[in-house]
């Protein structure tokens, strides 16, 4: 059973996110392809948030982050530091309970980065480009506005939030062996595992991480946060350090963290655009690149695989050309 | 009323191809898009035959074809001459009831497009790439092996099989007021027109073409076929010149045919992939490029698009490089 430890993340809290997200997030469809069930030798089932609202997973947790504050906490709006999907997200999820989002983002973050936050009204506040002038900003816009902090994964709002698919997983496929999920920050495969082992304790829950950017996976055999040193690789939404609130539940509840390496990405980014003609990003290809490099045993089993998002710059897309 | 003419599409073709291909192909699904909504102040429908078997609507026209022959027609297999869609479609459906796919295309065509009829088993007879070179290819390889001619449009068989998306969109959503289709050949607008007028005459049914391969908007304004020549479009799968079968329906069922810019196609392609996350063609994102271009009356309707295919080459995509 799942700790009621009111310091992690509760079942009630995963309850309660949920209540509050329905009707403002997509419930999201699970989709197959007996193609790609051939190649793997198993069945596998696609949890598509590539079609959530702003086109990620990370809907999920800024909605319930936005919903859960109170009114006085909530009047000065909320502010993060992102240049990926929680930032549009969180503008997002702002927008809808009608508050400012203040969001730091290096000033050479991408047009299309900024173009999704500005879509929802988010208040886009530039800063240089390493973390220390990301977070020393956030603390400046905190100090200026009054907002509130919702940081994209090591809060447990965020957690209880983005584990509402591993919820959905478990109602649609009760007959699941296995969940594989990427791991960044963490936010997801916390939440996930926490979800999934709460409603089913025999079902896997592996986490699959970037080669080059592979904290997590250290940080996991080493029973202890290894924070991320330049990390490198196609997948931009797996680059961030593991956060403290999310490996506590990681350690309890995941059963493994393997890595692919940025080919395999590219290769299963691919593969799931020509054969499911649904458009994922490199971070949400993670999963199926597992299977490609076989670092998961599936075979004849019932697998989930989360694709967490679907944006990306159409002009930059990592296939050779010609 | 749709007449009972035995030479012309009757609904009773229709219902025989429906029965036929249950099970066979895909009854795809209907996705909807609010930002695409706001966009064009209009509900729509995305009819999406991307996810269709072989990746376009033609797996229908194809498989009705196929299951249509005797055992003694199909003995010595079919042929066609197609370097897009069709070809894979036949190579799949003759590969369901076992029977062999013998495919003409010009030496020229791309690796991706034989790689989709070799995928399914078809033997690929190349010629050049003329029509006549095709045509009497084809006409070598029917009097070699006795194989039975699948035209990709301009067959009754085919038309009842295309058919079957209209019959499948107005079960869906009932209230529509207006199906909007891509035109090539014409085997899937006057399948559709057919089929819709039959289920509800008040809907309306319109053709779009692109402006480069306009054959089927001028033949419709000449009420006689006026054959294309020297097609320029990026919508490959529309080159084609309108059939005389499906002519004859379209001028009685389809209410109008508008054109529409290459500009405008791959504008819509775009904004398909980024807005709603799923792979379209060129060809399957004409409908949607008449509302960017408003050739249509869309605002306050119900209207139904059909995204007729998923399948291109991920190498060679139309977007600007930065």
């Amino acid at each position: 059973m799942v700790s009621t430890d009111t310091t992690g993340l509760s079942w009630s809290l995963i309850q309660e996110a949920r209540t509050r997200i329905v009707g403002r997030v997509n419930r999201t469809p699970v989709l197959t392809s007996g193609t790609l069930d051939t190649q793997a030798g198993a069945r596998l089932y696609f949890k598509c948030e590539n079609f959530q609202k702003a086109g990620a997973f990370k809907a999920r947790g800024a909605t319930n982050a936005v919903f859960s504050l109170s009114e006085s906490e909530a009047r000065h709006g909320v502010a993060t530091h992102s240049s990926g999907n929680h930032a549009a997200a969180l503008a997002r999820a702002a927008k809808l309970r009608g508050i400012p989002a203040h969001i730091v983002m290096p000033d050479n973050a991408p047009q299309t980065k900024r173009a999704s936050v500005t879509r929802y009204g988010g208040r886009i506040v530039f800063c240089e480009s390493t973390l220390q002038a990301r977070e020393s900003t956030v603390a400046r816009v905190i100090a200026d506005t009054g907002a509130v902090l919702v940081h994209p994964y090591n809060d447990l709002r965020v957690m209880a939030g983005q584990a509402t698919t591993g919820v959905e997983l478990m109602e649609a496929i009760p007959e699941l062996d296995l969940i594989v999920c990427p791991v960044g920050g963490g936010g997801l495969l916390s939440g996930i595992a926490v979800a999934a082992k709460t409603m089913k304790p025999a079902v896997r829950v592996i986490g699959v991480e970037p080669a080059g950017a592979d904290d997590a996976a250290r940080s996991f055999k080493a029973g202890q946060i290894i924070p991320s040193v330049n990390p490198r690789t196609i997948a931009d939404g797996l680059r961030s350090s593991l956060g403290e609130k999310p490996f506590a539940e990681i350690r309890r509840y995941v059963d493994d963290i393997v890595t692919v390496s940025d080919e395999a990405i590219v290769q299963a980014m691919r593969l799931i655009w020509e054969v499911m003609k649904i458009i994922v990003e490199p971070s949400g290809a993670v999963p199926y690149a597992a299977i490609i490099e076989e670092r998961l045993a599936v075979r004849q089993r019932q697998v989930a695989l989360v694709l967490t998002g679907g944006n990306l710059d159409l002009d930059r897309l990592p296939f050779s050309g010609g």
